[in-house]
Formats: C-alpha cells, structure tokens, sequence
C-alpha cells in the first residue's frame, strides 16, 4: 500500500467528523449564516497566505527540480487564488451574501495554528515530513469539495453558488494527485521518515476539521492583543 | 519609550490575566495537583524542544555576530534545560511529585500552536519581528519566576520547591535583559517593523498565558490522529 | 533615483566587463566553440535549478501575497526552463551543435559559488536584500539578451540560433520590470537596508560576469572530490 | 566502516593537497609573511561569522534535542571566536606582527563560496548531507593544527605563537569528535542520503584547501564591486 492511502486510511475516523461538519452540510445547502460564511472566507485568505509560505519552503528544499517546481507553481496558486478571495471579500457578490467588511481581520486561534504548524514544518522538518503535513489541504479539500459542489449545484438559488462552484476544478484535482505522487516518492525514498509523516498527515487532517469546525462558531480570541 | 517598555505596557492586560491564573497560584503554593504539574512539564519539555528551533533560526538571521552568538547560546541552553526536564520527568523527584510517567506525550493544542508559531515567524518574519516574538517567553517567565520563587519559599514542604527555585535564576534575569537589549536595537534599526513586533510580542505574550491555562485543565485534542 | 536605477548604475562597469565579453561576442555571432557553449548550458541548468531554490525561499520570506506569488511563480518558470535545457542537452538540435554529452555534470567553481551565494542570502539577509541579490540575473540577462538576439537574428545559419532566440521573449522582459519594481519598494520600505542592497546587487551582477568568463574557459575544479 | 571514516579516505588527495601549501607551512615555521596572515584572519572573520549562520541553521533542523543542542553550541562557540578575532585584528599582539588594518574586509572569492556553500546546504539539502558539509571544517582543522602546534612550540620566537596555539585546544578535539559522531548517527539513520554526503563533505574539503590557498596569495576579486 502507498504511504498516501495508507495515511488517508488511517485518518477515516478524522474525515467522518469532517463529514459531519455542520459547517459543511449548511454550506452544501445554502444555509449557513452570512456572517460564518464571511468568517470562513476572511480566515480563508489568511490561511492560504501563509500556506503559499509553506509550500514555497518545500520547494526550495525539495530533492529534484520537478518537485521544487510543482511546489513552486503551488505557491503561486495559492497566492492568486488568495488575491481573488481578498478582492471578493472587498465587494460584489459574496460580500452581498456574506455581510459588511470588518475590516483587516486577525487570524482565528485555528487558523494561526494550522498555519503555523505548516510553516513550522516546511521550515524544520526533513522534506518527506513537510511534504506530507501540506498534503491534506489538497486532498481534504479536493475530496470534500466535489460532495459540496454537487449537492449546491442542486440547489436553486443557493447564496454561495460561484464560490462552492470552484471546489470541484478540475485542475486543482489534477494538482491533488501530483502533490500525492511526490509524498508517495518521498516516503519511498526515506521509509525512516514514514511514522513521523503519519503524524504529520494527521495533524494537518485535525487542523482541516479544526479550521471549518471554528469557522462555524466564528471562533475569535479569548482576550485581544491590547 | 523603548519598543519593549512599550510592548510590556501595550500587554498589561494580558499579563493581569497570567497572574490571576489558577494554575500559578496553585504552583506558588504548592497545592497544583501532581497531574496538572506533569502534564506542564511533559509540554514544556515539548515546547523547549521547539523553542531551541526558534532560537536557532533567529541565530542564523541575526544582523551581527553578537546578535547571532546570544540567540545561538539561548538555543544551546535551552536545549540544556530540555534534556534536564526529559530525564526529571523519568526518574527522581519530580516524578514521585507528578505521578507516574505516561510514555512520549503528544504535544497539546496550545503548545503546539504557540511553538509553531515561533518558529514560523522565526523561518518566514523579518528578524525584528521574530525577535520580539521570543522575547515574552523569556520575560514573562522571568517576570512571574521571581514573585513564583518568593511564595514557594516561604511555604514548608513545597512539593515543587526544587523547580519553582529554577525560575529566578540570576542567569536567566540576566539572559531576559539581553534579550529585550537585542529587541530594543532592532526596532531601533527598522522602524518600519514595530507595528508587527507588536503584534508579534502580543501574540506571543498571549501564547504563554493559553500556555499555563491549558496546562491546568490538562488540555488533550479533542479526537486523536488516528 | 529608485534603488534599481542607483543600482545599475554603480555597476557601470561590470557591465562594460560583461559586454566585452568574449563568451557573449562569439555567442551573438555564432562563433562560439560548442565545447564553450555545452559546459556553458550545462552550467546554467545546474544554476537554474539552485536559483529555483533561491527564488523559492524569497517566496517564503516575502512581505505581501503579490510579492511572495511573483517569486514563487519566477521560481516555477526557473524550473520549467531547467528541465527544458536538461531536455535539450539530452537530445536533439542543441546536442548535434554542442557535441556529445558528458553524463551529469559537477557544478562548476563560478556556478557553485553564483548559486550558493543567493540561496544563502535569501535563506539569512533580510528580504530586501535578497531581493536585490537575485535581480542581477533577471536584469542583466534580459538586457544581454536583447542585444545577443538581435545580432544572432542578423547571422544566416547561426548554429544557436533558437537558443539565442529565446533571450528577448517579451515575458521575460515583463517579469524583470516587476522584479525591479519589488526591488524598489522593498528599498522604499526599509532604508537602512540599502547599503547592503547594493552590495548583495553588485556581488551578483559580477557573478553574472564570472559565470560566463567561466564558461569560455571551459572552467573546472583544480582537483576532484576524490 | 563508518561514513567519516570513509570519507575521510576518500579525501586523502585533497587532504595531501592541504599537507603540502605553501601557506601551512609557512604558518608552522613562522616565516608566513604578515600580510597574508593578516589576509587570513580577516578573511577568518568573515568565514566564522557565516559558519554560525550556517551552524545555527542546522540545529533548527536537527533530527533531536541532543544533536540540535549541539550545534547550536557550536554556532556560540563560532561567534565567539569570530569576536576575539576581530578584537585581535583591532589592536595588540596579532597587529603587530600582521601589519596595519585594512578597514572592514570584504569577503574573497574563496572565502564566501565556501562559506554561502556551507549557509545553502544547511537552509536547503536535507539534514544529513549539510551535517556532512560543515564537518570538515571542524575535523581538517584539528587534524591541521596538532601538526601545526606542534611544529610552532618548537620554533623560538615564533611570530604567531600565541594563535597556532589555539589549533590544538582539547575542546576543539573533543568538538570534532562529538560532530563526526553526529554526522555518523545521521548516515546511519538515512542511507539514501550517503552519496550526497559524500559530495558535501568532499566539496568543503576542497573549500578548506581553497581557502588557505587563496590567504597565501591574498586573494582578491578581478573587478571591484563599482
């Protein structure tokens, strides 16, 4: 069995809850409340700021130039669709759907520490380890994503309809299985880095869970900065 | 104002917080209970690993030999007093004190977040603003070691009385000046960074206070990897 | 005077070293030794895929998302021209003109030292002068390369010619006035860095002379590893 | 056999290489002209102060406490040699024996190839092999200076008496030691990764033997940088 459906075999009890996600089903249906959708989009764009960080890390430290170049392309995806994000956040559509700016938000406690965690990782862990800690946001999206557009499709008039739209790309389905592929010829060519490559894939799978989870309750700080 | 004097002010409410916390009050007087107190040393064995990361890679981006030799030698001590707290935590004192080992512990939410975030910024933040991310672990804790050492020894029998005495090492206080000399210059250099230095010194003031809190309750994740 | 125009013109003269270049003269008039021009497109595929590298951390290090999606997608370009050249020298019209190939070659001296001296720099100097580090090879290439295409365009039969070609694309062009403009507003936003700005400029700008001195001589290591 | 023994055995002809410059021997007898020893510890300086960068950044990405702890040591004990060295430079014995300061130096060619060469393979190749790159400064340094030592205690009056001394400090030895143990662990633990150490730990051995070499010809650039 491959390191990949191994690791996904293993996190199944990770993506029920995730399946189960209120946050998901109400997003599915068109019902979730204006404001989460606006949290999740706002945490979105920070999330995927920092996440062009990580995968631009494990370019620089990947082990041949097709994979430095796949992460590097990543990079730069996630960094345009990141713009596109911001610059709906800043008028048209979703911000109709999703309430009025609150300006340049903080990063979520969930957030930061998914985020963080990557960036942790691209920068201090052997590159198999990295490689497989940024893998699920490809493929928990990417699996997610086409139960979501499928059932919104099915939805007359459903509020979020362009943006959930876009979680089926087929491009970003393509780029899915690539990402597998090198985590797959990572822990082929480093079998010792392979337990902590589980723990990394499973964290990064909690952390998915955890980011939708606290978009939901509009998760913020205990207590502000200052 | 300094940037740390003003840093330390723009943090009083947090740090208010810190002090009212059970789990300090607890750990001056002795009554914490033994498993709170192991699970605190199991993760701050934890963070410090981390920590010495951070420190590491602050080393390497410092603006000068001097700078970079005082982050280096932090990292080296701090990797010093992990290996102390690891073989504390297997054997003598404190283990009779905090109940019975629990095998290699999963770092817990707060602090993994808190040491993921430190690391991150210390990878991808300009040096100004790692610096006055590290800064609050070494002056918070110096700053709530010496009022934590003074109660602890005025109580007879203080289970914890050898590792509360740690906390106002002379070398350390001395170490924490260092440091915010280190953050003053750099703020001093690029004023165009103390806006993130702020929030940087804020967030991770914050960290140190979700730190103690999630120590005290014991904090797990809320479902395992796998 | 922005920092790039300052800039280009402290490096007056290694540009006019570069022009007088006998490496550039006989390659614009297809003169050049296919021994010279084969190590030369050896080297600059075993450059590229370190400057990826290069690029990549820059990324990572970037202080907005459209700083950081610029030089990760530059990154991601590097790597697609690298494997084009590797694909090039393995077969086809470039090989019948350079001669037999010479299984993977060993970095040479210039382009060990050009590639590890801007990795370095975007791994530990603060982004803008990482920034200014790696502009040099966008600048002077695309400068070079508009003069180099435009005599090789006028020589019937020049055996590099679609090579040579390539040095002028308009798109290459376009990236080199972003690069220049992220270069001036990093300098913009952080004054103090500009000294060292225009060391790590000119450093690069006379690696760029060095690379291809190197590649006329045919350089090598004085001894082998072993 | 061990990695470091092997290669070790491998880098007999550019150890015998080293045995045999001008430069060593010079330095041994004292008849090394103050000039180019002054050429040496200035470049010395600058070397040191980039191999704590690169010390510094390996123990962020050591595999464990114990080895990260030490090679952030390492990267102290580096700054603080590189201080005394500059003090030295500035006034007292050395000066006087090496003739008039030079102002700041900058790097020669020598000097900053192998020191980016050593910041690059920490920041991107993985662990292993940048543990393999930084080992031979540690090791050809002590193998050279008990030789060296010893020839120089034997010579009356000799000039640099009080700095060759330092070559064979105990510490120095034991450091070595404890690195190739370090580097052992890592070959052991990732065979996948033994011919790139090879190539790492080769290419600083050759940087080693450039480095002297280019003090006794006090080595500059061909073009200033404007």
């Amino acid at each position: 069995m491959s390191f990949t459906d191994d690791a996904w075999a293993r996190t199944a009890s990770l993506r029920t809850a995730i399946e189960e996600l209120a946050f998901l089903a109400e997003l599915a249906d068109g019902t979730l409340a204006p404001a989460a959708f606006r949290h999740y989009l706002e945490q979105d764009a920070r999330y995927l700021a920092g996440y062009a960080k990580a995968l631009a890390l494990l370019a620089a430290r990947a082990p041949d130039a097709a994979a430095g170049s796949f992460w590097a392309r990543a990079s730069h995806t996630t960094g345009v669709v990141e713009a596109q994000l911001h610059q709906d956040l800043l008028g048209g559509e979703l911000l109709a759907a999703a309430g009025p700016a609150t300006g340049e938000p903080d990063s979520s406690p969930s957030c930061l520490a998914y985020v963080s965690y990557l960036i942790a990782c691209a920068a201090t862990e052997p590159y198999p380890v990295a490689a497989a800690a940024v893998l699920p946001c490809f493929w928990v999206y990417a699996d997610t994503g086409v139960r979501l557009a499928a059932t919104a499709r099915a939805t007359p008039d459903h509020p979020y309809a362009r943006w959930v739209a876009t979680y089926d790309d087929p491009g970003f389905q393509q780029a899915t299985s690539s990402a597998r592929d090198l985590v797959d010829a990572a822990a082929a060519a480093a079998p010792g880095e392979v337990p902590a490559m589980h723990r990394a894939f499973g964290t990064a799978t909690r952390y998915e869970l955890e980011f939708w989870r606290s978009a939901h309750v509009q998760e913020t700080w205990a207590l502000p900065l200052s």
